[in-house]
């Protein structure tokens, strides 16, 4: 028995074939075409699934779609997306379930993959847990009592967009100061750029020829060689992770967070702030029984997600 | 068949018997004696439930109790409590049972408060909702899928210390710019005193002698004649109540938001500016199919509350 595990990006289409166990057979990836319009996405998507597709004849139980941007989850429809341009309302679960005849589910990739890692990584027996992956930008996934929280209406679970700077600049989604706008990789490497092009002494400024050629990875090796600049931005970015963490504790009381992403791999750089923040501006009982530890899987965790939703959802 | 509701408060032990269709009999009140240390206050509870014991031998079917302050409701312990001197770690849940020998639960005042709004107030029929009491503190209950959420841990649901402005005023609970801190009734009072101390012209000097004497009310009633400083510092509250619903919308996507508690007696005052930042700062797809609208019920609520724990619990 398979499930057939399909994650659609802004650039790549990435879809494997599954056992329940976690094991991946075919792994393909093949470029989204995102700017030859939906029609030319949603074929890409169906190739995507007949190149994994077991040709031995085994059954397919289950197909998981992952799908970026605002996913309404109860009714199986990309709200829309921020990279492929003409994608609004989209009932992707139904349409490929109409190809393909089998049980089709669909999550917004964020979410799948904090089931990825609450069933096959960081978050193992675990029960209550928030995942968030910060790298261009910030999303997250909250797992309940075992299971993947959507939110009331099923586009809940955006922690990249809690607000924890009021006056803050402005953030993709039209508000202002979300922590996706002040700690993802594309704040850090906005804030080291407008601190270079001001004038500020920095390792930066030999590291790069030219300020827009930074990116969070530079911010990061710096840092790691003593640069006092990229050490306070990623200190500044850690404590406004350390806030929203805060919020989360008040809110969900979980066991751990779990956080991902390719910022997350600058280590105790960004981990350090996050938990002094933790610890100085909650209360003890909050943060006394909570683990905040780096994501355990690296690039599948995505397609992971995707085939624990099936498992979970086929039981 | 009867279930006996208990609110314990700082100042007051309330009690009632009610029936399963919501109805109250023999309300009392007694005092806490919170001064004269714990032992006294579980006996005050203990007279409480006596107080509003049925004499006719009518059976009772639980007792749902009430706690200010973080209550781990898995273990039915309440963790401490701001306004009862030496309350930590009491498991009042398992002394009452002991000593009534009957099914007794035991949740948090404000989580409570949310449920009696969801089953007889003005979340009636919705399945997930946000409450928000506004008064001296913020506190506040998560209904999710028609359940009362509180965390993890048993702690969750604690809106109040959500954190809306990094650099704002110390809280209670040891952080700074928590919802509470800059949104409650005692944050209002604060901002107005401070002004006119700082000698900004305003109705409210006019209205009690001392700055002093000032509270969320005087500051409303003058704002309702017009007055500038007022309504600016109830659209400042406004907007953070509204910074709280933002990050709350993209965390738990619900249908609807219930906000009581004495602040929320404003009405326009606090309700346009929460509406307004919702509008300018959350995506359309998170605010556009959502309510926030004014708490149905009264003093009762936090019994109702408790009643309806019980009805849930004892199914």
């Amino acid at each position: 028995m398979y499930i057939l595990a399909v994650d659609l990006g802004g650039t790549q289409i990435r879809a494997a074939r599954c056992t329940p166990d976690g094991r991946m057979e075919g792994r393909v990836a093949i470029p989204t075409l995102a700017a030859y319009g939906p029609e030319v996405v949603l074929d890409r998507i169906r190739q995507a699934i007949r190149n994994v597709w077991p040709v031995g004849g085994e059954p397919v139980a289950a197909l998981a779609l992952s799908a970026p941007g605002p996913v309404d989850a109860h009714r199986g429809i990309v709200r829309f997306t921020p990279n492929i341009p003409g994608w609004k309302d989209v009932p992707l679960r139904d349409l490929m379930a109409e190809t393909f005849r089998v049980p089709t589910f669909l999550a917004n990739d964020a979410n799948l993959a904090a089931l990825g890692e609450f069933r096959f990584g960081a978050g193992r027996g675990v029960q209550d847990l928030i995942y968030l992956t910060i790298s261009t930008g910030i999303g997250g996934g909250i797992i309940i009592d075992g299971r993947l929280y959507e939110g009331g209406q099923g586009l809940g679970g955006e922690v990249g967009h809690m607000v924890v700077e009021p006056s803050g600049p402005p953030c993709g989604c039209g508000g202002y100061g979300c922590l996706e706008a002040v700690a993802s990789g594309t704040a850090i490497a906005r804030e080291a750029r407008a601190a270079l092009e001001g004038g500020t002494a920095s390792l930066l400024g030999h590291m790069v020829d030219n300020p827009e050629a930074i990116t969070a990875r530079e911010v990061a090796e710096a840092a790691a060689q003593g640069d006092n600049l990229s050490r306070r931005i990623y200190a500044r970015a850690g404590f406004y992770v350390g806030l929203a963490l805060v919020s989360l504790m008040y809110l969900f009381n979980p066991a751990l967070f779990i956080i991902g992403g390719s910022v997350a791999n600058a280590g105790a750089l960004l981990f350090d702030p996050i938990g002094q923040t933790v610890r100085e501006r909650a209360q003890r009982v909050y943060w006394e029984n909570i683990s905040i530890v780096p994501a355990a899987l690296g690039d599948d965790v995505v397609l992971l997600g995707a085939l624990a939703l099936a498992l979970e959802r086929i039981g």
